[in-house]
Formats: structure tokens, C-alpha cells, sequence
């Protein structure tokens, strides 16, 4: 383990050129460990959903705590960013970053804005970590809510919720979004609302999204700022590493000057 | 066990009178046993919130089953609420559902709205189970986003989320909402959109949510609805039974002809 803060390791992958992030979304401690002694020099993070090891029971559980132990060990600098999609109230919240931060030892989390900062500071005190809010999400019906536009500034309520975190939940630099990669043009929109903060993009391979439409959209002002995240067309595939250097390659081609 | 959907619970309690639902967060079965064995003629469900067995690891979980496992033994008709505010992409869904309803046998949970019904349809498939929908919550910066005025209806989100529900996601009739104790008025609000749907009500207690204020504006056509949920101010009272018995009693009052 290391001193680094989340923005610190996202920053010395992004300056090796790396941008795949590897959703290891299955709770099988053996098959992870393979996926990542396959992947970690070609990743700029790790993002199991914890959904998949709830579904396993305690022992799935158990994996998920030993995933991340064993990427920490094998790969310190490779920052674990648990999809959890959490958003309780304040005390709650405190609860859930016990579980996320202190026992399970992520380096961030995904979380929903409904509830408001207020209830979230638990997250955004953590300075280390890293909190990644939902704005436009990678599923088909996303748009329900989130394209909804609101009276005051005429904008879906998406860009409004950038637009918050930017501007008034980000004062520890902790914070990053989430933008599926089935939506490039709210991409666009999202990254000039928000500057160079970090946006983690699933949807790319089993969902649809293109990588091409994302890295015109989605990169900042310093050709980094963009975590892009593929589970299932990565871990399920024959050669995992194939994949995900596939993936690699097309982003270090696009950045060629 | 019983083949009663949650709905059906819910009614036997309301039936016999009983609107007081025990919050019980604390990872400690023994602890919640003892709760349980105080109030379960008393209450009309129990709503664990998992983030604080989720904090407690492994034991903690596996405190939460067996919770509910007692809950079951000594009681079958009180049904349990998971207070688990989920909310992920549909096949994630799955992985929750699982989780939640088949391996902890939940009779309902709480969800996010904030990716649309699409996303939640592994939850809503499920006829026998409850799904409760966040529209306004019990924390102070509730308002946020949930108060922001809709262009096309001019409309709080709340309201819109509300509408959306009762109108478009209810047609397995098990859908329910949660409205803070702390908002009285947008509870009043819900109830005109949502009809008798049911409405979990958390915020009273340690939150400082008024009691007479929710039953006003809260009750249905049959003067039924709620499930008015007390967590720190029952399970950490001097005497449990006592402090349920105090809210139940100030319901029972409040409804007298």
C-alpha cells in the first residue's frame, strides 16, 4: 500500500497512458486474481460492483474483501473504485463508508445524488478517496429522470447535478462522475460543465457504447481525465489480457499525436 | 412462513391497527432479538437498514439474516423492509435481487429512482415482494434536487418521481414510496398523486419528524397507508417496548372515531 491519495494513482496511470478500467463484476476470488495477474499493468483501475458478490452471499463477501487485498499487494498503484451506487442519509452514509473505506479498503465509490451533499459529506470528507456521483447513466431508460429539464436554467436535470458537484460538492478534489458510454453527446456536455475532473464511463463493450465517440467527448484539457470501463466483454472473454490490450491499443492510437 | 405477499402483511397490520414500524440498526442479533421479542405484536413491519451490518463485515451480514430469520420464526405476518436505498443498471439489478429478496428474504426493499423504471425492473417483476421508492427523504438537504421545479409540468422532481410511480411503475400494485416525517407537506402532497398506495414514513424520533403532522397529512381513503418507521428513539430507548408502545397508543388515540 501506498501514501497516494485517489487522484494520485488515477494521475500516474493517466501519465503511463492508461485509461481501461476492469470491472471485476463476478465473485469468484480465483477468477479475479487470474483477471488481474492478466490486466495490471495495463489498467488505470479496478471497479468490482458489489452487487454481484451481495448476490454470493457471505462468502461472496469475502471475495470482494480478498479481490481488493490482493490487487493492493500485486499492484499498489492501481486504485479499486467499488461500484456500490450508495445514498443514504448522513448517518447512514457514515456507516457505509466504514463498510467501503475502512474494512473493504476501496480507493472510491460510485454514489447516487438524490439525497443531496448534505447527506453525502460523510464520502466527500474522505479527502483520499474518491467519489464518483451518477449523472447520466449507461442504461437504456436513463433519460427518465435525468434528461427531465429543469424550470430555473432550462437544462436536464443531469447537467444540473454536474453542475453541483463542480461547482460546490467538489471543495476536497475528491469528487468524479459517472457517464455511460451509450450517451457521447451528454459526455461532451458533462465535460464542459465540469472541467478536468475525473469521469468514470461504463457501457462500452456488452452495453454498446463506442470508444471512439467517448474519447472525442470525454477527455480534458490534458488528453487524461476519462476512466473507461469495461466487466463482462473483458473478464468473460477467452484471453482477458487480449481484450483489455485491444482496448489499450485504440486508446494509445487515438492519442498519437 | 406464509404465502402472503408483502401487501397483504401490510394490511393484516393495519387491519389489526398497527402503523409503527422498528428501524432496527444494529448489526447485534442478540440485541435484536430482544427488540423483536418486545414489539412484534405491536408493529406493522421491521426495516433493517443494511448499511450498519454492512459495517460490521461478515458478522454483521450474517447478523442481518438471522435477524430476519427470527423475525420470520416469531412472527411470520410482520413482514421486513431491507432499508438498502439500491439502484443500478437492470442486469446489476439482478445481482440485487438475489441478494436481497432470495438469499435475505426480504419482503420489500428501498430504491433509488434516479435510472428509471427500465432499470428496475428485476426489482418490480417481483409480485410478491414491496419496492419502495425514494420521492422526498427525512434528511435536511433533501430539497436539493427533489425540490427543483420540472419544466414541463412546473412541478417539484418529488412530484414528478411520485407521478411516475403511481401512473407508470405500479402495475404489479407493489410499488410503494418514502417521504420524510421532517417534510409534512410534501407527504400531503404524495398522498394526493399516489392514492392509497403505501407510504413508508421514517424522520420520527431522533430525526424530529411530528407524529400528529404525518397522520394528517399522511393516512389513506381507509385512514391506512403508513408505516411510520422509528429507528435510534425505539431500539436504544430505555425501554423499547415502552417507547413503541407510547407511538402505537398516540395512533391508536389519533384514529378513534
Amino acid at each position: 500500500m501506498t501514501d497516494q491519495t485517489f487522484l494520485d494513482k488515477l494521475k500516474t496511470g493517466w501519465n503511463e497512458g492508461k485509461f481501461v478500467c476492469v470491472g471485476l463484476d463476478n465473485a469468484d476470488l480465483q477468477f479475479n486474481k487470474t483477471i488481474v495477474d492478466q490486466t495490471f499493468d495495463l489498467v488505470v483501475a479496478y471497479k468490482p460492483n458489489i452487487a454481484f458478490y451481495e448476490a454470493a452471499g457471505a462468502n461472496g463477501l469475502q471475495a470482494l474483501k480478498e479481490t481488493i487485498d490482493y490487487i493492493k499487494e500485486k499492484s499498489p498503484d492501481v486504485p479499486v473504485i467499488l461500484d456500490a451506487k450508495r445514498g443514504d442519509i448522513g448517518n447512514t452514509n457514515e456507516a457505509y463508508t466504514k463498510a467501503i473505506f475502512d474494512n473493504l479498503q476501496a480507493d472510491a465509490v460510485t454514489v447516487h445524488p438524490y439525497l443531496g451533499k448534505e447527506s453525502l459529506e460523510p464520502f466527500l470528507k474522505r479527502v483520499d478517496k474518491g467519489i464518483f456521483v451518477l449523472l447520466r447513466t449507461s442504461n437504456p431508460g436513463a433519460g427518465e429522470f435525468q434528461d427531465l429539464e429543469v424550470e430555473s436554467t432550462k437544462e436536464p436535470l443531469y447537467q444540473v447535478v454536474a453542475e453541483h458537484v463542480a461547482k460546490d460538492w467538489n471543495t476536497n478534489g475528491n469528487c468524479g462522475l459517472v457517464v455511460g458510454a451509450t450517451y457521447p453527446e451528454e459526455l461532451k456536455k458533462v465535460r464542459e460543465i465540469v472541467g478536468d475532473m475525473p469521469i468514470l464511463v461504463p457501457g462500452i463493450g456488452a452495453q454498446g457504447g463506442d470508444l471512439k465517440a467517448v474519447l472525442e467527448n470525454g477527455l480534458d484539457s490534458n488528453n487524461q481525465g476519462l476512466i473507461i470501463s469495461l466487466s463482462r466483454s473483458i473478464i468473460f472473454a477467452p484471453d482477458p489480457r487480449e481484450a483489455t490490450l485491444k482496448i489499450h491499443q485504440e486508446i494509445v492510437d487515438f492519442l498519437k499525436p
